[in-house]
């Protein structure tokens, strides 16, 4: 069995030693544009061989599509075009609907599984690859109605071995619902980054005062540039909507404070900490 | 040696066992309005024995303040009245411009040093305390020259003991730049967390899509409102002018985002990774 890995960073290449773990297939194979991820990829023993995509998708039995998303919509249609008859195609991207559109009308759509596991980590690149990043974590499948049956069930196998718990839901619900859950999450710490690294000026040891606190924060902000600008514009609609949310929740707390209203802004905060009860 | 703990939660309870370790004192005796902390924490060792305020302090030879800073405000010239001659006071508490003031021209002011341990999590109360939550950490001392410089010393060689790292400012200074790195996390975080609670009403499932990055963002929402009202009134000023600086960092990615100014997002991305130059 052939695997083609097209991207080869922390979602390709921890996704490639998960599968290794299961000796899921004989031959791994890493597309890049990037002749050093390439390299490092062989090196880690992520892949075991490299190949042009063009070259190397025709004799795929599973490609999966692990770059960022706006190279995802133009890598799939193609990947699609090329592919063997039963073959089968994943993507890992955080939004789906307009990858899923890029490929509605194809005719061998049926061999394309929409995938999000909910995993990652602020590193990136074959290096911050590990085998156990998809763990006991969610993974939203889309629009599976769409999917071969038989593909579909392929697919479920593989994540259910590699330990991942199963979402179903359509495209569009996905990327409306990851908007306040994920990608809202990047952008009010990387504001949080930003507004911090501008007070510096006027304070050179501020950092030094920084505590755990302020790093869980801040943490995304170390995310890649690369794969957020595509998710942010793809998502456009949604996230405007979740950051307008965010802002009138902001105001409100803002406004108590300016009010000394000691009750409003105990109870904002009580409110708040109803999360320690969802997220244990 | 006494040791009286007034507040022996999280912050208290952690230095009681910090001290514990050290073999700082012979008697460990914590003072609290609530009869269920005081039994916890002799349940837990964190002190060896209880009082009432008005009766323990008199007889100690060292007093932690670990209330949340509007007690602290209320107790600490209160304590200093008490106290023996060459007694030492400290509190622990998260600004430090209105405690310093509330005891500016009391005749024992050269008792105390102000100090604030960088360091906490999200859970409070005496069963959250841990000995080494203190090790390793950034411990701010205000106003200095205040200080009795025997006093300080003997507080300086304690927290040096408990592996702190100590840094030097005013009060005011101190709670200027807190508000960048500490209070608006926690703004940020309980804010995050209002937002997508709210957003459940349209998606009881939503959470369930939550990963490792909307965790580590939303951490800080599961933090005391009792402890953090006082904190963001006391420091309103400040608290304000960071939430003012951070949602126009907020609005200037969705305005990037709105004019799908690809390039402006990534720059703005790219700037805020250079956190991770600074937070290793």
């Amino acid at each position: 069995m052939n695997i083609v890995f097209i991207g080869i960073g922390l979602m390709g290449g921890s996704m490639a030693l998960a599968m290794r773990k299961l000796n899921y297939a004989e031959n791994y194979i890493g597309v890049s544009r990037n002749p050093k991820t390439i390299k490092k990829a062989i090196e880690l023993n992520l892949v075991n061989q490299s190949g042009r995509l063009e070259k190397v998708v025709p004799t795929a039995d599973f490609v999966v599509l692990a770059t960022p998303i706006d190279a995802v919509k133009i890598q799939l249609p193609i990947v699609l075009d090329l592919i063997k008859k039963d073959a089968i195609v994943i993507d890992l991207g955080s939004t789906k609907e307009s990858i899923t559109q890029s490929v509605e009308n194809h005719p061998k759509r049926k061999n394309f599984v929409a995938t999000h596991p909910i995993a990652g980590t602020e590193y990136s690149g074959p290096e911050s690859a590990f085998a156990s990043l998809y763990e006991n974590k969610v993974c939203i499948i889309c629009n599976k109605e769409k999917s071969d049956p038989i593909i579909l069930k392929k697919v479920e196998d593989l994540y259910i071995k590699m330990q991942m718990n199963l979402i179903y839901m359509n495209a569009n619900e996905h990327d409306l619902h990851l908007a306040f859950v994920s990608h809202l999450s990047h952008i009010i710490s990387f504001a949080l980054s930003n507004t911090v690294l501008d007070e510096q000026k006027n304070n050179k040891a501020i950092f030094d005062l920084a505590g755990s606190g302020f790093a869980s924060t801040v943490r995304l902000a170390k995310s890649s540039p690369e794969m957020w600008v595509p998710i942010l514009l793809d998502n456009k609609k949604a996230i405007i909507q979740a950051i307008e949310n965010y802002v009138e929740h902001l105001t409100e707390i803002k406004t108590a404070i300016e009010k000394n209203n000691a009750e409003e802004i105990f109870n904002y905060l009580l409110r708040g900490n109803a999360i320690g009860k969802i997220l244990k």
